[in-house]
């Protein structure tokens, strides 16, 4: 017998999980107020539309700022089902959803850590959720059989499971997510009327930190707005940082730089520390990569003929990162393996004639 | 006749152009404080080490605390050769030197825009300035044959020439180098002291964001206090943005939202704005890449194969980004190519069983 599952909102999220969820065997019905929005999911297989039979669970896909209703209405309508969301935010959620005078118990919110830059249906892909963590949001009424249909759901797409409170998870991605986009975000944000000599300037740093200033702006106000109380706190720790960066720069302008060099590099080295703490590959701990520099022509089947001689070598690459220059027909690999792994590689790489650096 | 140049400090940079203009055919003497430093340079078939032969070009590659009385000092020593500089800032080395007294028509800054998260000598590669911008510096009174002397040794070693005066440059890398340093560090270390669990959610987004946090505390600080007014130019409007911000959330929390999502919508979409001035590849103007994804298994070979199957297909990957899940030995590997080679590229992938996503 398969479960039954009823996704209301198709966007990126709820095609996705329905395609990833009809993949593993689920029954899944898709809803949305878009009739556009639902031809479209069913057509990329992520579940039929014209269904009234009663679903086990329903997840709500919606945009955050309606979610709260939408939960509840479902709650409502289907007195049996476990109800779950799949919100970036999910205090002010769970707040809305108390407060209306349902039966909370079947309710417990979640979040899948995952999203493209581009939104919408026509993005959706069913391996979304692969290996992405997907965070389980029960409160203090939720019953035990409500959290578990949600984590055998997420882990049948493939997903990793957490569990935590709303606020620790709210207060958890104000910094690891939030924060990030509001930062590429401003940085990006001052490109916008540098001349074109200034821009012509910009390197893989840039590029790197403000890849996601590329998302969509109508979702993550919705998001800020919906967790403005954590933002705001880890923003008010950034704000007085970048209010000491600019009183030592001011001294050093001034020629009072007493004191001025040490700010600064506290702020850097405390950027160091924590840069250090970010888990590695599949949510290891940071492990000591050694990094091999390929130089790689810029024509088809070059790095075909890289990652072959990789192969060959039988070294497993734990990272890569392609690097560009500007205006020349070449580019740099870099190769990260364990140290186990370096003097193999280096050693099949060099005997195939590759222009390599350690 | 090989053309002589002295490099004065055998670090990461002075280091790898030695390998570079020795690789060109020029004829390199090394220098540096730390004999150690010498001879590891020369090790790495810098240059030589031992010579009182006349420069034509001195190089300094000194930290940018005492780059200015280093050229000072050459433009003494030699009184007929070129001094060029590859400091990340050029306005207070250039003030530094016309005011020594010294024959400044044959002093003229430059920067190569070259660099890796790792310093020091044995971090070298003679392949740093492939294709990398090299800005050249001249003042009012610099002799147009410095600055093709310079010109000359930059496209020696690959590098892409851009010249612009001391202040446009220092502008323009506040912005496009030293500002995206600083986002990164400020956001790195607000994960110093975050509980596990949280740190336990990073995702990709955090990880660009804060890669270059990796970078040298020490060497840093010495950019930004060599820049503190473009920085503090820059950084003043940044800190302008986020009081905005912080302003438009306090007014969510205590319910008073109008105007307040017009704010934080703002805020992202002069980001989406700023991220499209971004040149792509090659310094191009950005171009509409169409990008795959390609379900990539964690297994030696996995990569090589994927990269061979794109290279029989014909078709040349503009850029490459691998993602990796958490828990799950699986990753996306996103092929960016020119809209044309996206069939075909489909088509090939699909035909190799690779599970696909545009």
């Amino acid at each position: 017998m398969r479960a039954r599952v009823r996704i209301i909102g198709t966007g990126l999220i709820g095609t996705s999980l329905g395609i990833a969820l009809t993949g593993a065997g689920y029954d899944v019905a898709l809803d949305d107020p878009s009739p556009t929005a639902r031809w479209l999911a069913r057509d990329l297989r992520a579940g039929r539309i014209e269904v009234d039979e009663t679903p086990e669970v329903v997840v709500v896909a919606a945009p955050p700022d309606v979610c709260g209703e939408v939960i509840v209405a479902a709650l409502r309508r289907w007195p049996e089902a476990v109800v779950t969301d799949v919100a970036s935010v999910k205090e002010i959620i769970l707040r809305e959803v108390l407060a209306a005078g349902v039966d909370v118990t079947r309710y417990v919110g979640s979040h899948p850590m995952a999203g493209r830059e581009r939104p919408g249906t026509a993005a959706a892909r069913g391996d979304l959720f692969d290996g992405r963590a997907w965070v389980i949001v029960p409160h203090d009424a939720t019953d035990p059989r409500a959290v578990e249909a949600v984590r055998a759901m997420a882990t049948a797409v493939g997903a990793a499971v957490r569990v935590m409170p709303a606020t620790e998870h709210d207060a958890a991605v104000a910094t690891v997510s939030h924060l990030p986009q509001l930062a590429a975000s401003l940085v990006a944000g001052c490109l916008r009327e540098l001349p074109e000599h200034a821009v012509g300037l910009a390197g893989q740093g840039l590029r790197d930190v403000t890849r996601i200033a590329a998302s969509d702006p109508r979702l993550w106000t919705q998001i800020l707005y919906g967790n403005a109380p954590a933002v705001l706190q880890v923003l008010h720790e950034v704000q007085d940082r970048v209010t000491e960066v600019i009183d030592a720069l001011e001294g050093i302008v001034a020629g009072r730089s007493e004191g001025a060099l040490g700010t600064i590099s506290r702020v850097l080295e405390a950027g160091n520390l924590g840069h250090a703490r970010i888990p590695g590959k599949h949510g290891a701990a940071p492990a000591a990569y050694e990094i091999v520099s390929v130089v790689v022509p810029d024509e088809p089947g070059s790095l075909g003929r890289l990652f072959a001689d990789v192969g060959d070598a039988g070294v497993n690459l734990e990272d890569l990162q392609l690097e560009h220059g500007i205006g020349q027909a070449v580019g740099i690999a870099y190769l990260s393996v364990v140290p186990a792994s370096l003097e193999p590689l280096l050693e099949a790489l060099e005997r195939q004639g590759w222009r390599v650096h350690q």
